[in-house]
């Protein structure tokens, strides 16, 4: 695809060389997000960060992948005090909005209302989650840190073994994921959830369809037996009727060091798309995988800089003049990574 | 008026001349604002926008436009947390404050609030609403999209035909903008409203002292059928003692493209302060509109950026340095004005 | 102690010539936040605000001193909508949102919870108040305030004689600024109070072994005839188990200026942590003092800048680096201090 000035609305706009070139311009942040360097290749850009729903996680990240690129961040959030309360349509929000910004990082509880914005936006519009629908950099920032975590095992996303677990139903992230995934060749995919919350047919057949090896199942022990990752999910609470409801289905499937340790084959990478509930009744991923270097869940979040880092970049159509515009970081950074 | 250092705080502080000097100012941001030229005038300053009623469109333009002179943003949005919840007075506030900006773009749900604080602050003030008393910079940028439709037709404000419809009686849009009109010539002003929401008389009788021609009226149909612009308004349903009460105004006056095709004459130019109410019940200003290359209402949000940041550059006396701190902007920006 | 990199969770950190190193530093950012100089030398560096109680004040004054420093701030304010409200322990929190920023500033209402967010950090916290516990950056801005006071006339804080007034009990601003104290010589303290109200035994206590001579009261004025410094306090209502509660000791000690004229020594000056309530039951500290030179409340939250930009500065160790990077001003500022 067309990365200069296009929308990022949906992980089924991408073909196989475009996850590459997105890899290949995420790969160049590094020094950036992690602070070895510092970059002014957006000085003067703005984005508009709209979230019409919470979310702290990718809200800031995002604008710490800007601030990052040198550009400045305007946020928006909330929707009950907004000019859409007073009767505005989603067409005129977008009119005016993209009058203010140079590119929009958005979220919306409905879905495809960011397409629907995105329509009549004057500037590209990059959709940060909308309802149960799409949340395609974080399918990215997953499928990165897949690739990341194989080549440090000597593997690769081709013939990648890999379970899915919980709510696969009702998580976005690993829709999208499964939706990327179908792309590579080879691999074998574990579905492990709740009868109730299996992932829906239509992407099943997607995988099945790319030559994938898919097996669903409910039960947990030994189908994270033979496999390269096991990333789990979380029951997202807010898409069902009720708490109690929801409550049926937490702490089903939990995977802690024991069960790890007694199950998995060495160096089985672990992740979650965040955040993973702590609660008693819930610990999807139990606090005692904290110490193994295998939890790749901050890896994760950390690749998600440098996965929004690259879109933006291509986007805004600079990625070859990041590093002309950059020089060394000048206060004490200690060594995070 | 002297702006350097000045709050800006009502339209009454402007004669003809201090309109014309900040047109001047505008029409030399565009540059900034359309996205060809970047400027670092205002790098290091620091925007205090505090936002104590909520206005995402006005909070976010006056952001935008700072950031366009290269300044930062520190935003502080709501009531109930604040220190004035406490019982701190408007005076603390504005002393503290005033400390930890350059200068300031505030609103505030009651009239004179904003110039109390201004009174206290240590830094220049720019009210940006005060309950239904002054919101200068929507009048200023309603002004300054007249005078560039109206060039752009040959004409100009002085002589202009306007019709002013919906609720003239709460909204103070309106009514800055016509304490703005009586400082031009030979104007005819059609103002078509409910009886009960007519426009206030002090401020008509204003405008027929400056020598122009007033009419009131019920009737839409026959009274925008000469006239080179249509100012169309949403009824202030906030501003009613309930909802009920605006129900008996909201949708009174429509405008469509059938009404306008069969009144206007032909490049009428319509305007609307936004937002407009999309509702089926409302639509002051109908969506099949859009297509109308004379809805200018979306080129007023636009100016709204030139006329804040000319605001800015002259409150604090950069205008002439705007172009010297400048540079061709770097990214992919397509083609959007 | 060592300041490049550490967390500043507590004015127990400190000795002596701890304080005196920031103040030393504190003095050097003044051309830069009386926007004399601005300087870049935090340039691409991006500050974590996370507020998770509301306070206007530290948070704007905090990011302020980040922007005057050349640096970017990325705020999260409130709660309810946070991924800790979808079970996410503060440990995910910690090692998520310390991948988004260079440093971190962090309010929390319970106690305790600054600390256990450091200590998963990958950046350093600095602690904006955490409950009733601690808010070492207010202790240290009054502390430089005492200083800078008293230097003006002549003293300093060795042998000062200063009033505690109001809520010893909640208030832990002087609670933390009593600790301060007790690293000086000489002092004389009056801790003016509720009997309900008074400051903890321990506190006290610390202050006598330090040999200063600390007496206890229930009565104003003759406590504030021989003292350099009044330092009045708010009734912390949020602290209190009601309303009602907080209502028996609001108002009990009020300063306006009969009382300081009538009481106090030329030249006493007066401080407050702030908010100050102006409502009529409460005035704690009279507007009528507005005009009186020694109200040097607002110079408290001035100072609050150098203070903060002093810590910033030292624990990214760039205090050398400050004056390098810098240039005047190039826009209106008027004389506002």
């Amino acid at each position: 695809m067309q990365f200069a000035g296009s929308h990022i609305l949906s992980v089924n706009q991408f073909q196989r060389a475009d996850i590459e070139a997105i890899f290949a311009a995420a790969a160049r942040m590094e020094p950036y997000a992690h602070r070895r360097r510092i970059t002014h290749v957006l000085d003067g850009a703005i984005l508009g960060s709209m979230f019409f729903e919470p979310s702290t996680r990718t809200r800031v990240s995002f604008g710490c992948a800007f601030n990052l690129l040198g550009g400045q961040v305007s946020e928006t959030t909330g929707f009950e005090h907004s000019a859409i309360a007073k009767g505005e349509s989603l067409y005129d929000t977008a009119r005016v909005m993209s009058g203010y910004s140079d590119i929009i990082a958005m979220r919306h509880p409905e879905e495809g209302s960011v397409a629907e914005f995105a329509a009549a936006s004057r500037v590209p519009v990059l959709n940060g989650g909308d309802g149960a629908n799409e949340h395609p950099s974080q399918a990215l920032l997953d499928l990165y840190t897949i690739k990341s975590e194989m080549h440090g095992r000597g593997g690769s996303i081709d013939k990648l073994r890999i379970a899915l677990i919980g709510d696969l139903r009702y998580g976005r992230t690993v829709h999208s994921l499964c939706r990327l995934l179908s792309l590579f060749d080879g691999l074998t995919v574990h579905l492990i959830s709740p009868k109730e919350l299996r992932m829906p047919e239509e992407i099943v057949e997607t995988m099945c369809n790319s030559g994938h090896d898919v097996s669903e199942t409910e039960e947990l022990e030994s189908h994270i037996a033979h496999v390269d990752i096991a990333y789990s999910t979380r029951i997202q609470e807010e898409r069902f009727g009720s708490r109690e409801e929801a409550d049926l289905y937490r702490g089903r499937f939990r995977l802690n060091q024991n069960i790890y340790t007694k199950n998995c084959e060495p160096n089985t990478v672990i992740m979650h798309p965040l955040p993973r509930d702590s609660r008693a009744e819930a610990r999807e991923l139990d606090n005692d995988l904290n110490a193994n270097p295998n939890l790749a869940i901050f890896r994760q979040t950390d690749n998600g800089l440098l996965v929004r880092m690259a879109l933006f970049a291509m986007i805004l159509d600079v990625v070859e003049q990041v590093d002309s515009e950059a020089r060394d970081v000048g206060w004490y950074t200690g060594s995070r990574y």
